[in-house]
């Protein structure tokens, strides 16, 4: 489970407007025979990620590999599996879902393959998915709830907070000094990371003062992505509009000196500094940030005091990534 | 060998006077079956640790989990293995060892027990313990070589250092804005981690200011282990004696205003903040950060122009642990 969480944080603002899955299935033995994700909203759940890499780790059949749309992998599944699933246990981050949305249900193909056991660590509280535990349970496999709940719940927040009402985060890029000024500061692999997430959240809060300073275009051009609306935090109201983000094709800008835009939107990001922080501390979920490890520069990110706990830490190209809460 | 290097990271300075190595072994349909590290010198080998786990997944056998001597281990997998090893694949960060020292020869072991093939990261250059690669190939095992070396080379560098000559490790602890001033800054697990460190130390190299100022003692007491000599760099040559770190038993302490002192020692650890940090630049191999998720305090540790490459960044309990050159 601590591996299947792993590997979901990977995809995490990534997945939107799906949750970020992680799902490990492991042999007779505990052996581990798969770790995968959901990884974008269409794509294949976690469950049905993982049922595919453990089908070619038991059969070497590497025509399923070549399969990538889920209800594809879940015919193949269900056409050869031959009972190879049977002494097998499925650990996931979520309740596995009993609906058929853009896949297949994973409960009833869960069933259907006759996986021994299922350990789980979130419920799924959303109302078209939910009760897939208990379509397990009927089909007689054995399943355990709450495997590291906690956690499992932590990855699960930003998703259920979208369906309650709309998940905030707020993302800032530092050196190992704390420094945000000086030039790019992180690497193509993690401002490719932040474009990705633009391409997903609907709305991008970023302060007065960058814009004008900065003048950025904060659309997600290197990923081929679309651009989110922007809601620029400014008392003063007047901007030069040949800025570049005032002139991207479909976007709604919006000027304010409050927040309620916000009202309008599900998945937003905040980039900003110190000042954005200051100002937005009551709003934000989670806090996402990119450390280089460098030292220069002259100004620190944040002189309040504060105590983050951490969510998820990894290494991403020369960057660290890091979720916190 | 990703996930062996990973594992093998989590004991880097922790194993002197040997090296830091990680294995992980593969089944058949190349589902993981074991992935463990060399934790400390007079402990198993890395290819032990897991070719134990290894063994229990195939066998269910649990008898073997409760030995913790090398040579036990060895010989219980030589009269119970059966053969089950036969389809199996090893990755080590290591040329395995070719010489019977504390523990009996990990190449021997391999080749009795008929792994189907040996991925190698490093070539073992220490005198006594090479040649294991031959050692296999002549039994007919199939070896390759080379595997993600330069990870594995970074992995190994400290314990080749020590060999040639001396391994220097600057530590520093700092929350996310760069502080180190105002008091505890990182948690029990991560002063654990620094004491098992100094354990391991012969030389722990200390400013002048940070001795006057907090009186530190310097020993390794959270893990019940030994206090390493201490070299205070000072051009002030008086200290008030009834410091701690000047009263543990069996400890030599030097005070000097440069670093020949050094060269009578192996494996040394500077732990600093920014004056010893620009000191130091020109003798120091690696540095080890460990990152307190908070922000607090006034006073940031470098401002100097520097870029490093993150060795490996992992998280231990609340705070981030990481080895960077």
């Amino acid at each position: 489970m601590r591996l299947a969480l792993e590997e979901a944080w990977k995809y995490q603002g990534l997945t939107y407007p799906n949750p970020a899955v992680g799902c490990c299935v492991v042999g007779e033995f505990g052996e581990i025979l798969a770790l995968e994700a959901h990884k974008k909203a269409g794509a294949p759940h976690a469950e049905v990620n993982a049922l595919q890499q453990a089908y070619y780790k038991l059969t070497a059949d590497e025509t399923i590999l070549h399969l990538e749309l889920s209800d594809e992998i879940h015919t193949y599944l269900l056409e050869h599996h031959k009972n190879i699933f049977q002494k097998t246990t499925l650990y996931t981050t979520l309740e596995p879902c009993a609906h058929v949305g853009k896949t297949p249900s994973c409960a009833s193909l869960i069933t259907q393959l006759g996986i021994h056991k299922v350990y789980v660590g979130s419920k799924d509280s959303n109302r078209v998915a939910k009760n897939g535990n208990t379509l397990l349970e009927q089909a007689g496999i054995l399943v355990e709830n709450g495997i590291l709940q906690e956690s499992c719940d932590a990855l699960l927040f930003p998703f259920q907070k979208t369906l309650e009402e709309r998940f905030v985060f707020f993302k800032w890029a530092q050196r190992l000094n704390a420094t945000t000024d000086d030039g790019i500061i992180s690497s193509q692999a993690s401002r490719k990371n932040v474009h990705a997430m633009r391409n997903v959240c609907d709305l991008l809060v970023i302060g007065g003062e960058t814009v004008r300073k900065d003048r950025p275009t904060l659309d997600a051009r290197l990923v081929g992505g679309k651009a989110p609306d922007v809601l620029i935090f400014s008392r003063q109201k007047e901007f030069d509009t040949t800025i570049a983000l005032f002139n991207v094709a479909g976007r709604k800008v919006f000027i304010a000196d409050n927040f309620s835009k916000l009202e309008n939107y599900k998945n937003i990001m905040i980039e900003g500094g110190a000042q954005m922080y200051a100002c937005t501390t009551e709003i934000v979920d989670y806090y996402l940030v990119y450390i280089a490890p460098s030292f220069g520069g002259k100004h620190a990110f944040a002189a309040v005091k504060r105590n983050f706990e951490i969510l998820n830490v990894a290494k991403e190209d020369k960057d660290i990534i890091m979720w916190m809460k």
